[in-house]
This record gives structure tokens, sequence and C-alpha cells, in this order.
């Protein structure tokens, strides 16, 4: 077979839902040499990693470590090892991942109640008191950062609610981690997972996990195995422990990148970082409000981070992303499930939450805008953003 | 907390079972801008990786993919689509990875017969023929490359033979691909898993793996969903088809490794890797034999990739891997599991398969046998390899 050229990627900017561009640090951290999985100074970088993850989910869980796969993994990894068959689980669906989170939890033979509420919304806590009182599940999952609606759920109260009905909670922050608040420890988590491509501005390839002691127990009292090996934490723990015993091959250039990514956390400080994703969210809805363009989740409930806003009636969804990847080099996310062609999701996550970001992707958007036929004021994206940047 | 130093890992030479040392071309492209995983320029990426991995594995099937984690989610990813409770599967085993198969194999509700062989040794072909007419399972599982003995199990014949009895074949060629032949369509290969750490000379972090039509349809045929979810191939392979349905954000940096590790196979020309990987493995073979070192594996049964040898009585095992890695730089594999503390694994994998890791290796052995009193003629190692290249 004739042979691909060189790899020669045209340069991106990647605004959409994630992946986010890659720090250049953590590019340059990729291209070391490997370490053995058991070498004695590959264990130190493990150990590094894992405590600057302790730090930064803001909890002092042993058991917190990188899955060796994608976010999505990291939602398995919770659902097949907090449930059993026959386990009770209630989950919070107001989006794409919340439906998810449902499919996963039902393939444990666990018994799954579901809870709904409108896409682009969040839950209040009554009806989730509600929920909890009636089926008395061993556990509630929920997503903080709903990447398909934009909306923010709160979850600073879920993990005390949750155990005075004795359940495990379950947050997915495959958006949140890196970019907005997620303390483990001060709000009662018990299970978390996120990635590794949005707010730590690594490549995908790991998820971030963490378990409380409670969330242990559960697992260490299970009386049936884990169906899944690569994800039983039962064994994959023991390589994280002492013992360092061998499970699987740990992806050490990923562990590179994210040892170099938390770095980079530290180095900022995770409030600086949070502080700095709200700035640089401000400057952009102004910018896009500006645009004609109005956001899908409720004023108050909005994500910094991912900025869903409604498409303009009659706007082609395509052409204008297409126009924004090819004349400009910019990807934005379409929408996904119900949403699908009614919204589109512009990211500024960990390295991109930056005002180079918010004036490309404005003064690109008021071109392709104007180019199907919307009416849009020149400047008026970029003026909106800089006046808050003034303030 | 103290926020730990620059990466700056020592520099290594990997001569264990795996991973093996990253050719420095996959290491660049390892540390190129991401693409989104939906952008057009990517899926073009995804098209390419797919067809060199078609051809590294002699094989048509369009259902050949690298899966997103390491070399034992191949494995999973076979198992828990392959088989559904109360299916029948007979496991080899005759070394640590066929008792894997084994134990993975067993959560997926199968009912398993084990067919076992002292380590070191490899399956004859009427022992495998009596067990499939005996036990008519779904799925014969094997180990071609062993990597805890160094064993080459034949495998050629036993494609035809399972289908006599209706039976698929799925063979783990972790440690075989890219450095020996591995024909599926030839040999009638159903289903096979590999990784990226050691004959394709990459990171460790995805897993190729190939299924037959045949294997499709059983997948196809299945009354129950895939227990997991991630590892789904009736999900996954709809993002490598053409309506590019989104499931998992892929390790996009993982894909420019794979790539750029293919387009180095295909340079090379898979044949002349294969002649290579066998050259070196001569050499280092009569080196270890002059150093007095025997393999564990029978004559005509040892893999060129992997020379697991018998660690010499009374030699203090631990004692000379530290310091063949501390003195030297050089990581070899202790013994896994029956053969913990008897044998060293010396891995010649993808780039490491060449003259200079072998006078490496042989050069440092000499003189950390001599450390623990072992007599060693000095210069008899290389001047043994050496003869070989001259020949």
């Amino acid at each position: 077979m004739p042979i691909p050229g060189q790899l020669n990627p045209p340069v991106r900017l990647l605004l959409g839902p994630g992946p986010s561009d890659v720090h250049p640090r953590v590019l340059t951290a990729m291209a070391t040499p490997l370490l053995g999985h058991l070498d004695p100074q590959y264990l130190v970088l493990m150990n590094e990693t894992q405590e600057m993850l302790q730090h930064a989910f803001f909890t002092k869980n042993r058991l917190t470590i990188p899955i060796s796969a994608t976010g999505m993994a990291g939602m398995e990894t919770c659902m097949v090892n907090l449930l059993e068959p026959g386990d009770k689980i209630v989950v919070c669906v107001n989006g794409f991942f919340g439906g998810r989170q449902a499919e996963i939890a039902g393939r444990t033979g666990a018994s799954v109640t579901q809870l709904d509420a409108p896409w682009g919304t969040v839950f209040e806590l009554d009806r989730i008191r509600d929920v909890l009182s009636k089926v008395r599940p061993k556990v509630l999952s929920i997503v903080q950062a709903e990447t398909s609606t934009g909306a923010w759920q709160p979850i600073e109260q879920l993990g005390k609610l949750c155990h005075e009905f004795d359940t495990l909670l379950l947050v997915d922050a495959v958006t949140s981690f890196g970019c907005v608040p997620v303390k483990l420890d001060e709000w009662e988590i018990d299970a978390v997972y996120s990635c590794t491509q949005k707010g730590l501005g690594c490549p995908p390839g790991l998820s971030p996990v963490s378990f409380s002691p409670r969330a242990g127990e559960a697992i260490a009292k299970r009386k049936t195995k884990v169906q899944s090996w690569y994800f039983d934490l039962t064994m994959v723990q023991k390589y994280w422990e002492a013992d360092r015993f061998y499970h699987h091959t740990a992806p050490i250039t990923m562990t590179y990148a994210i040892r170099e990514g938390l770095r980079l956390v530290l180095e900022e400080g995770i409030e600086a970082r949070w502080a700095r994703h709200l700035t640089h969210h401000r400057a952009l809805k102004a910018g896009l409000n500006a645009l004609g363009l109005d956001y899908s989740a409720a004023e108050g409930h909005q994500l910094p981070q991912l900025n869903a806003v409604k498409i303009p009636a009659g706007v082609d969804d395509l052409a204008v992303r297409k126009k924004l990847l090819n004349d400009f080099g910019i990807e934005i996310g379409g929408g996904l499930g119900d949403f699908k062609g009614k919204v589109w999701r512009i990211g500024l996550m960990g390295f991109n939450a930056r005002a180079g970001c918010v004036f490309q992707v404005l003064g690109a958007l008021e071109q392709c805008l104007q180019s199907v036929g919307c009416k849009v004021t020149p400047g008026t994206g970029v003026a909106a953003a800089n006046k808050v940047y003034a303030a």
C-alpha cells in the first residue's frame, strides 16, 4: 500500500467542548523518552501525580488516581465498582451525559431510577431529597457541568443530603475539573471522574478519579467481582500502593502529560485558575450577546468554560461551523442529542481560557454570521468583550 | 503543597518485556498540537491508521481499529464482545497471560474450560483438537507470544481447526505484533488484540484489535448488551465508520503515535522487520549462551523479541537487575507468577531490535554477573554476538 505522508495537521484553535488545546509545556513533556512502568523513578512520578490530583480535587482520599483511558472510562469505572446487580441508583438526567450515566449504570445489573429535568436546566435540592427518601438508593449520580447544555449544577449541598439517606454521591466532573471548583472533602463527594483534555490542558487519554473512604468501603464489601477487569479498582489500586502489584502497563507518556498539566495548575494556583475561567467567560459572554447570541442555560447556571448558545432561527449550523474551521481554523462544538442543530458550544478551557481565544472566536464569528445573512454591527463582539476586560 | 520539579527522567534503555523504547520519530509526532476528534483532517488520520493496521495484520477485516486504552483493554474488549453469559470458551494456559484470559473470560458469565500446559511449553494441535471436539466452545483463546515465558506458540493451523468445530479463534498478539508474523486472513484468526509499546515502538496507550466477518456476525447476533460500555464494539465501530457517530473522545495524541509507528513499519517492510528481529535475537542468544544463560522455552519455540533466560542457581535476581538499572540504565524484566525469581526477560522489540542494544545488554550483563560471583570470560558475550553478525 502507499505509505501515508508525514504527520502534518492543519493548525487549529480548539474552542469546542473538548479537547481543548494542549499547553505547549505538556506537548514538550510528551516527547520525553519513556521510563518503564515499574521503574523506581516512574513510581516517584506516579506519587507526585497522585498528590497533585488530591490537591486539585481538595481531598485527602487515598484512592485518587488517573484511570488508563479517556473520560468515559472514568464514568464506567465508577459505575462498575460502586454497583452490583440489584443495587439501586438514582441518575439525574438533564442532558446527554446524564443519559449516559443511566445507560452505563444499567449495564451493571443495578436497578436504575432516572430523575429527569429539561435540558439546559439544573436540579433543585428538594426534588433530589424527595427521590432519595422514596428510592433509598445506594448511589445518586449527577453531572456537575453538563457538556451538552452548558448548565452548571450546584452540588455543594448534595453530599450532606445523600449521606442523610446513606447514599453515595457520584459526580461527573469531566467538564468542570480545572475550570470551576470541585471540592471533594468539603462537599462530601464520594466518587468523581474527570478527563485530561479540558480543564487540565492535556490530550485525552486519562480519567482522573477519586473515591472517599466511604466509597472505598462499599467497594471492599462487594459480594461479586467487578464486571470489568481493566477497571477493577480492587486490583488497579494495588499498583498505586506500596507493593506496586503489576496490573496493566500504564500509559507512561500520558502520566508525563498529566503531571505537567497539574504542575501548571499548581503554579497558577487553583483559585486563580477558576478566576481566570470566569473572567474570560464574562468577556466572551458580553461579546456573544452583542453578536445577538443567547445562552441555552439559565442565567446563574451558565458554565464559564462551556458557553452553549442558541443558534439563531434560520441560520445554517453546519455552514457557520465549516466556515469557522476552514477559513479561521477554529473548532467549536455543535449540539448533541436533543440540542442537535440547536446550539453551538464554545469552550474556553484550561490553556484556552485567555483573551486571545476570546478575540479570535468573536472576530471570526462576526464574519461567519454575516456570511449566512445575520445582521451584526462590525466590531461589536470584540468591543463588548474589551469593555469587560477594561472594567 | 510544594510543586514537583520539571520532568527530568533518567535515560533508560528499555529491554524488558515492554514498554520498549519509543522511536524518536514517534516521540516527535506526540508533541504535535491536537486536532479535534471529529475534525475532517483527524478522520483522514484515522482512516490511514486503520488501513496501515490492516496491512500489518495481513487482513481485509473492516473492524480493525485501535481500542482507546492499553493492551489488556484489548483482551477485555475481545472477551466481552465475543462472549455472553452461558457461552462456552476454551482458554489455553501455559503462562501468566493465558491465565489472565481465563480470568477475564470468567467475568463475562461464560463457562470457561481451561486447557493447561507447563509454563515455557507450547500446545500441540492434537490436544486442542481433542478439547474442541469435547467442549465444542464458541471461542478458543490462545497466546501467540507468552510474555511471561518467552514461548512462541505456533498458530498457523489453529484457525482452520477451530472452524471445523464452528469455534472462533481468539489470539493474544500483544508481544508478537510487529515482531513476528501475525497473518489474520491466511491463518483464519477471528479476533486478535495487541498493544503499541512493544513491536510498534510507540508508548503504551492503545490496543489494536481486529475481528473477522465471522466474529463480527457473532457480535451482531448477541442477545444481551455488551457488559462494558467503553469497550462495546457495536458502538465503538460506528465512530470508525462513515457516519462517525461520537462514542468517546479519542486519545488523539496516541493516534498520532501509532500512525507514525505504523508508517515506520511500512517503510521498513513488515517482512524485513521480522527478519531484523530474528537477526538480533540470534546474536543476543549466542551472547547469552556464552555468558552461561539458558532459555526457559524449548529450542524451536523461543520468541526472538522476548528472550526469557533462567537465572543461574544462587544468583541474586534483584541485585543483578538493580545494578543493570542503576549502573548502566538498562531495564530488563524479572519473572512473573510461577517464574518469579526464576527468569530474566530480555526484550528486543521494535526500535530496540538492533545491534546497539545487543552489545549494551551483553556488556552490562557480563559485569553484573561477575559482580554476583558468576564466572564469565571477559568479552565472551559480545564476541559470540559478533560472530553471528559476521556470518
